[in-house]
């Protein structure tokens, strides 16, 4: 039988062979009396950080504040992440398709999500907003098996989307269709996608005059939560 | 100005130079009243078959059921259908990601979604849900400003979805990478996707008799929906 998987919400330190690690909350819970397991179990303890600790069961205990699972590691692995690394700055879509589109780019592999703040952005999320959809990206990474953690935040506006050393890619309806060796190649790529409102002809101009490509998905207008599953599932396919 | 476009229901017959067409209802009313479109004004008509009415309002009016509008048609022009035409077949995802995925089928440019009823299916849609999805299909259609209306079901079985000829793909986690260059070149794709519960042993074994390739996409564990929209994105992604 496989091993039971239990997500960490925070990685534990230390967090190596040797380690006993005190699970509590909900994953206790749903161990302990739903999945049944007893000391001795196999267990796979996963922090979302491309570790994966391998143990068993070492005492199951119920106090006042719920149920708690002891575990040994025995020996931590190490994923790789998903190659290319792909970040995606998006205008933030209004209401909850953010959440939806935050469910959807964990479960194809995206590695990060921020929100970008272009010129016509109208959604700007607050700082307890950020901390939701990172409960959201928390639980869907769950879901889906990742050993990578969806990262969400900080972003910021164009000049911080652009001020880091690795190829960018811009989403627009008038630009051409993807195809683009630098980023074909590329271990980390960032991908941008603007607001409903389009990019102005500024953040165009600024765009063609860094190189940076302006791409095209589709012959059709795109809500911003499915341009950036369609685009960066195109942009995560090596063939 | 670009021309007012007016998305019909159901294409009228004739549809020709010199036809006249009355509008009505919603869309008769948003012309009127949002958009104040006056005798003269030009709109393009769209029945949702790739045919584009090109003309102009002749007469505005409201009666006892709302208002109306008389457009005279001068020419028809014929838009193609996106490369390639991609039919999903799905089954069918509960509650309302069935609707959202219809949404965004229709908006990354699928030509068709029907329904599938694979072994370990478990949502089977009756006529009802159909005709409703049919009607969100059509607004997802107008709203992205498809020429081609998204079409919807009546779908079936597997041995219905085998039994045209055209070049199928199975969407499956345990499949290969996708690259098929049969797909790759085909005017018409068919795209399966399999229950939550997986394809059975004895689905998967005739998707390998039949030479029908069963493709993988991504890392992780994807719902129905978004399987959908990524293994479609990708398929339809010709550079």
């Amino acid at each position: 039988m496989a091993p039971h998987r239990i997500h960490l919400d925070d990685p534990p330190e230390p967090f190596d062979r040797g380690s006993t690690i005190t699970i509590v909350g909900d994953e206790a819970k749903h161990a302990a009396r739903v999945k049944r397991l007893e000391e001795g179990a196999r267990v796979e303890l996963l922090p979302g950080d491309g570790r994966v600790g391998v143990g068993a069961v070492r005492a199951i205990g119920k106090g006042k504040d719920g149920w708690t699972l002891d575990v040994g590691i025995e020996l931590v692995r190490r994923v790789e992440p998903v190659r290319p690394t792909l970040e995606i700055w998006s205008s933030p879509p209004k209401g909850s398709r953010l959440e939806q589109m935050v469910d959807q780019l964990a479960q194809i592999g995206v590695a990060a999500w921020a929100p970008l703040s272009a010129e016509r952005t109208v959604v700007d999320p607050r700082e307890g907003k950020l901390e939701r959809l990172d409960r959201i990206a928390s639980e869907a990474s769950k879901q889906c098996g990742r050993a990578w953690r969806l990262r969400i935040g900080p972003g910021g506006g164009i000049d911080r989307a652009l001020g880091d050393d690795l190829p960018v890619v811009a989403g627009d309806a008038t630009g051409v269709a993807y195809h683009d060796e630098r980023v074909a190649s590329a271990d980390r790529v960032r991908l941008l996608i603007g607001p409903e409102g389009d990019w102005s002809d500024a953040e165009r101009t600024r765009f063609d005059a860094l190189d940076i490509p302006r791409v095209a998905f589709g012959p059709h207008v795109m809500r911003i939560e499915t341009a950036a599953v369609a685009i960066a599932s195109v942009v995560m396919h090596r063939s």
